[in-house]
């Protein structure tokens, strides 16, 4: 995977989509926009972030807002360059390399895109491993590193740029001025060297979705023994498959908030309740939590293995739920303040997924 | 007034805070603001726009947020500063000169501080020679110039910087940061060029707020025939006399917004209701719209005098309610769906003094 290619990108989305765990937007316009980026301006090159120059700049760039609101609004592809742009020229210093700060449908594949418009490098790391609907919610927060300056642009050419220290600022600042812009825009922080990202950040987040897409894939060919292949290789546990019976959905304070109630479908009455902040957050089996983040809860198609998006779930899904781990670089101290239950205002322990 | 001293700013405290018409901000703070400054830094030159290279750089900053906010929060002063040096940064050119975008309190006084402390010239000018709550609300935007780039900053350090060509969205990008900020912060917006302010700003807005000032200080020195003479010459209109017996306050969506009611002090039950948005926008006496924005609504209390602002308006003031000409300035076509009733969603026809 040294240089991403047309093929590339449907494989990259699978895993994107399934990692971002409900969130990181739209995959088929995201798929479509990366293509099209590809057809026009060539393949991209992969980097390490070990590889480039220590002290060289590399800036991210993302959507920010509601996957619900991608729907109706969908990217125009501007934005993502403009956001990098607004960055770049804001520090004075322009970037060597591009990298998604999310793993995520829409997160992944835009700023694959982006690397390809501006002919940089796309570097195989990010700052999650899965998606998460707030700026400061990741590993460079852990290692104190600041979000800032950050960011925003829209289609329409408005930016905006912020300057702070504090990640949970730059989170409140970003999100109401995506509020006032139409809640689906681009947004490039961690303005980080590439020494920084290779010492904190998440390495090989490109391969490792490639990776588990391939697992998926062979599941979805119907390949023998692929799927339980596909939970022994991730680390991943089945805990429910079921049925949409009520589904929760509102757009609120800048982000897609929803609550999903399963059946299953073996008739026993069990149920399932996922509760939603544009990702999904904790899955409750029969009243007790089961999944929490920061590992990541999945829902599958029941035919077609293809990963739901909090976007897309509709009464009458059928769907697996699956748990995965977290990358491991999470597993630090202040893990549970940043991204446990209680970070999203949940008074649920954390649980560890079964071994 | 060519070098503004502490003597001067008592005078230009008293006529900014009357021209505020309820808005701009705490005249104490501001008067000790600007004072302190003098004292530190030294007089501040006023400058004609005309008198200045025409391509010269201009800054203005003032206090953005809710009136009754600064009450609690006062500011602290490096943000003034912060705002502009943000601009200045961003725009890559230093100020020439410095500017108030408004008369009021805080937001005459403000600037002046700010010049004295970067050592530069005030302008004799600004853009509504009034205050309004709204940053689209300049006769610049009836010209056509835009509000950005804008700046806003936080005494903490933190900085806002955003690029929009529309000043409804100036607006709503800035007002939607300051209440992430804590609802009073400094903002830095119209960075226009001395010749561009020369053409279409309110000249002489200091002469003419220091103008006013003197008329009423001979009023409140009792001076014969000075009650008449401040209403003849600065063709102010006194509408009501009356005692506040209702006040419903509320700190909503980024102003302070209230309605004031009154009854008047000869027992004949008329009464008055003054709907305010940080400033006071339109009066009814008896059910019946007689002063409505963009002309001024100002409340003098009935003993000293003084004009009574948003934030200080309390249940059983005894105050004269006058109505004063808005700047000539404003009469150009676009006025009233700037800055009539309309503009700030009351069905209300605009109603011009009686001459």
């Amino acid at each position: 995977m040294d240089l991403l290619t047309h093929d590339d990108i449907e494989t990259l989305c699978l895993g994107a989509t399934l990692l971002g765990t409900g969130g990181g937007g739209d995959p088929y316009v995201a798929k479509l926009l990366a293509q099209q980026a590809l057809a026009t301006y060539g393949p991209v090159r992969v980097t390490e972030p070990g590889d480039l120059p220590p002290d060289a700049l590399v800036l991210t760039t993302a959507v920010i807002g509601a996957p619900t609101v991608t729907l109706e609004k969908i990217p125009a592809g501007t934005e993502f360059v403009g956001s990098v742009e607004a960055l770049a020229s804001y520090l004075g210093k322009e970037p060597v390399a591009i990298m998604s700060i999310e793993v995520g449908g829409l997160n992944t594949l835009v700023p694959v895109a982006t690397a390809a418009e501006m002919g940089l490098p796309i570097v195989n790391a990010d700052a999650m491993r899965r998606a998460f609907p707030q700026i400061e919610m990741t590993v460079f927060t852990l290692a104190g590193l600041p979000a800032g300056p950050l960011s925003i642009a829209d289609e329409k050419g408005n930016q905006c740029v912020f300057r702070t220290t504090d990640n949970h600022v730059a989170e409140s600042l970003a999100r109401a001025a995506v509020i006032q812009l139409g809640m689906a825009n681009a947004i490039s922080c961690y303005p980080l060297t590439a020494g920084q990202i290779d010492e904190h950040g998440i390495g090989g987040s490109l391969t490792y979705c490639g990776q588990v897409a391939g697992l998926l894939e062979a599941v979805q060919r119907a390949d023998e023994g692929a799927w339980e292949r596909f939970l022994t290789e991730s680390g991943s546990v089945e805990f429910f498959r079921g049925k949409v019976v009520d589904l929760d959905r509102r757009t609120t304070a800048g982000f897609a908030r929803s609550t999903v109630i399963l059946e299953d479908l073996d008739g026993t009455g069990s149920t399932m309740r996922i509760e939603v902040q544009n990702e999904n957050l904790i899955a409750f089996r029969d009243g007790e939590a089961v999944i929490t983040t920061p590992n990541l809860i999945c829902l599958l198609d029941c035919e077609t293995f293809d990963p739901v998006t909090t976007e897309y779930v509709a009464y009458g899904n059928r769907v697996i739920v699956i748990g995965m781990p977290c990358a491991p670089e999470w597993h630090r101290p202040g893990m549970l303040e940043l991204v446990g239950p209680e970070a999203f205002g949940y008074d649920v322990d954390f649980v560890d997924l079964p071994r």
